[in-house]
């Protein structure tokens, strides 16, 4: 940490830092320049920020950190970007991951439909949500359990490991019972219990960054759940929130790059959430692999136009050989291969 | 619901809407004119909303919701705005209602002493938390029950009810049991299994505005708590996330005219947190009483530069007599008169 | 400035930003820290910030930045803040000038009515658009210099001093042979070349924020016509961009008391293009008084209904009475008089 | 356009309404369902838009345009997507453009460095800036007509077409008779002098997004220069200001899509500018190029540790191989071929 003080901060000043700082075990050293004092600080710095309040004290103009404030999930910590495995199914830096399945799940025949559609679509992973988080508290909700054990028997079926969302601590075990990867969604970002619950579960986690979170919120959100002993992560970039309302949200694509430079975690994109609109899932889908994705993860229904939740950003039958091939054909360009699904027998 | 077809949908689009409008148990009328063509729908909106997805219709380019998605908590459900006691201490259109207090419980001197710091300040609530957010893992998570017994003792002592923070649905009926009034934070706003919890638990809420919440999304959070029964609602705009680095967040000072103007719920400030700087929050009270609020919510403490969460922000003694003034001169302005602390006796 | 050195960097690293510096003439002192080495530099900021690129020197994590970018119409440069005056009426820290005026001048008989609007709404200044920056160039685009004739005519029969816009670095002259205060609109606020030109003029400036301008940008486009020799500059906020649609803008009320502590410059505030919206005009005329603002600037409009520009935000004739009461009521409590209007025959 | 009445309204209100737009000379039919009054609108929208102010109308709760405000540059206008040529180099569909250079033009000697760098990056235009807008009055503001003498001798010596911005009115002969394409830049997205003066300079324009300009803003502010008669607009997404502190701006890879939707016009990337950074250079133009963009501008610099400009986020050597790699192997898989650089003696 970096300490500056105010122009017209006095000696006294800058020595009261230096105090303070030294009475909770740290060390400072001041350095004095013709118009600023600036006081550099070290020691054990998640204790210090706690406890200190250094931006409150007298002739203090700013308090600059100069470390990331998360460590488990940083490049610092592990340097090898990490692969994640769900089910068997590799997410990391030499692979591209499709994850695709429909929105939510609602009755046996269309999410099963929709899980062959995936696999037409390239994917290797099924999506689909039994508990949904709806801004309105009379939109369809999910089928809850009920959902679950749809996709059990969808998996059971098509050999496709379950990602799915968990919206509640309560459901934790629940969820993770049935699930081979669990999703904390952009809503839940900041849920810190959730956070916690998710990383005591046992299974791997995909953690949506938040609609206004910025990249540092978001892999310190990831260190809450590394905090917990549980470090397989996928970071998923779903848009933002902007003033433009051509799109849902805004996608920044920017993310992957920085956030697989700060952390050695997976990071995905949703082209689905982020666009909102059908039109735009597959030039995003190229733009999220060209970029370096480690994998990406789209809405797919075999009829949208009846879909419970989100049915105008689907993708449908037309659109799946083409986003196969996208996969297929840009993955070498970044050096990765398509992650292919995995054989029917294989989870039997 | 106003259906708007594209330019170059044919008629057949248009009587498609109205037939998939009308066996979903709606009704639809057709109006042609030279350009374009508008199916106008009526009938259970939300059972339509939750059901049919409109928009991806053939030929449909835009559907317009010309009511709002919200109805307990809005001005056409109860025209006469509301009025929410909370422990007998009321918030409503004819007072202003002052609530301070230490942005975390660290020690009972401490807040106790920050107790009588809010009451100076014209406080007839105080605010304390016992659980609180973090955005990182390593950062105080707070005391909980045992500041809640803190709270519960300084409020015997000083008479003043007690607002403070609930994260987790399991701690609901926790802190429900010792406090008069529950607030669920901005990162919450859209945790909805909370909300619902908070809806059943007897006690009156606080529901902070998400920090990129719409205020059409708060209004909505707001509605899933009104509709588990819990009506005594007040919200509480405390500014949200934008481009501008001077403050920590921006108060959206328009939110509160119209959030009044969409809904009965008393609509009170946080000018602490949205500044995040200790210089605005008497400029920013001013301008909240100023427009309008119901209240203010604002952080004190005894010792800010040992505060264990944003002291930065914390008023401290000398402005304390400020803020009574403040609030006792602006108040008769805009028609209202300064909620008065309850006895000690009146708790006891 | 203080350069960070990345947690890897060499000595030698350090010792050639120290070499960099020193041979463009500035002076550089080395911290070292366990974990991080610092780099103060000192000398004449402006001309090694804008020759040398430290950031991008091997080694180099960040580059932090400790004094303000501008200078002239910085506290430290003038510690007093400064009264301007606009035709002899006074803009500054104890007195509160309103300024009413339709958006756009359209006829004589329109400008005239809404003058005596003004001047009953308690203004001492006319606003009026003669030309207008519109976003469609279908829209109306202002009568030009009819417009400023028609301004002239009504001051002479009112008294009140003009404020008028310049879209162009062509009309600067031309507009200020008539205006007593020149405009620059939000969407020029970084049109540089015109900025120098008003720095020019010799008259007064209102320099209104860009919507997606931070405070400290909004100061640096002041730099550029205070460099010219005009130090006469009123700073107007007028609303950022931000997601919340249900204002065409969001009034950013922190950044009154924010800029008034980093400028000696008079802070005014516009609530009628903030908000858009007419309902909201007053209410934010009562927070922007409250929180500061050493101005209000207002549309009014004889016929909103009929206006040709921004009717929707317009005040009409029984919102006036209320905004001088608002005005007079509570100017005291923040140390302030209304300006009031010169008499007529003082300009005669 | 649709004015949708309020619930409350009157029928006397809707038939005002009526009478207002049939007075105008535009029809209105009205629609009334068990809820709310609808009336739908035709006729000369411009003019109808331009001079009623339907929203302020006693009853009128929402006026929702359903077609969009620009024509010229709008798909409607022209459907098929647009060739611009530049110098004889084309931007559109069928094929990938790569435009570099130096952000700004400091010495003959590094402009031309910067050219051949350029070309080994495969570019077919030359960028490079003689007329610089700087946010600071004390950064290096441009060489002015000198530079502009440097590029064309580069543009001698090397074949590349130029491209450069211009930033007053005043200078666009100037530069038009200089260069073979002039941008437009962020901060002047809606200078409407300075866009109506390139409408009529006879040269293409790039125009840049301006930083906070929703995509119809920016297509409105094209149609200002296809007004006067100039169709030859090349857009060019540059990054929007959002919250996120990772990168300078962020990149809304989405908008390209959206633009070429909208608007026959081609759409280019600055991946530059965007980011901010030069580790992001390379990923964010294989996401522009994978989106379908119809080219890409980015900054390379023979040294940028002592630019003048932006030397932070400019290509060095060991990028450009690597770029000009990425264009060749991606724009197959979009249907494009790199644009060749012109042959040297084509333009001598």
């Amino acid at each position: 940490m970096v300490v500056v003080m105010a122009a017209d901060a006095t000696e006294a000043d800058a020595d009261n830092v230096v105090a303070v700082v030294e009475e909770a075990g740290g060390s400072a050293f001041v350095s004095r320049s013709v118009s600023r004092t600036i006081v550099g600080i070290t020691g054990d710095m998640d204790r210090l920020a706690a406890t200190l309040n250094l931006a409150g004290l007298p002739g203090v103009a700013d308090v600059v950190r100069i470390s990331v404030p998360y460590k488990l999930v940083s490049r610092e910590h592990r340097r090898e970007r990490s692969v994640i495995r769900v089910g068997g199914v590799p997410i990391g830096p030499d692979t591209l991951t499709v994850i695709a399945g429909p929105c939510a799940v609602e009755t046996p025949e269309q999410t099963l439909e929709a899980a062959w559609m995936a696999k037409a679509a390239g994917a290797s992973l099924l999506r689909g949500g039994a508990y949904k988080p709806r801004s309105s508290p009379y939109a369809f909700q999910g089928l809850g359990e009920a959902g679950l054990k749809i996709l059990a028997d969808v998996r059971a079926e098509t050999g496709l490991p379950i990602v799915t969302e968990v919206v509640d601590k309560a459901d934790v075990d629940l969820v993770a019972s049935y699930a081979d990867m669990l999703q904390v969604g952009t809503r839940n970002m900041q849920n810190f219990p959730l956070l916690q619950a998710v990383g005591g579960c046992g299974k791997p986690i995909m953690l949506k960054r938040g609609m206004s979170a910025t990249i540092e919120e978001w892999l310190m959100a990831a260190e809450y759940i590394a905090q917990r002993g549980n470090l397989e992560i996928v970071l998923c970039e779903r848009g933002i929130r902007t003033f433009e309302r051509a799109t849902r949200n805004t996608l920044d694509i920017s993310a992957v790059p920085v956030a697989q430079r700060l952390s050695h975690l997976p990071v995905i994109v949703d082209p689905s959430h982020s666009g909102g609109r059908r039109d735009l899932v597959l030039p995003l889908s190229r733009a999220a692999i060209a970029v370096g994705a480690d994998g990406i993860i789209v809405d797919v229904h075999p009829h949208p136009e009846v879909a419970l939740c989100d049915g105008p950003q689907a993708l449908i039958e037309s659109d799946l050989r083409e986003l196969a091939s996208i996969a297929a054909h840009l993955s070498p360009l970044v050096g990765r291969v398509v992650t292919p699904a995995p054989a029917v027998a294989a989870l039997r």
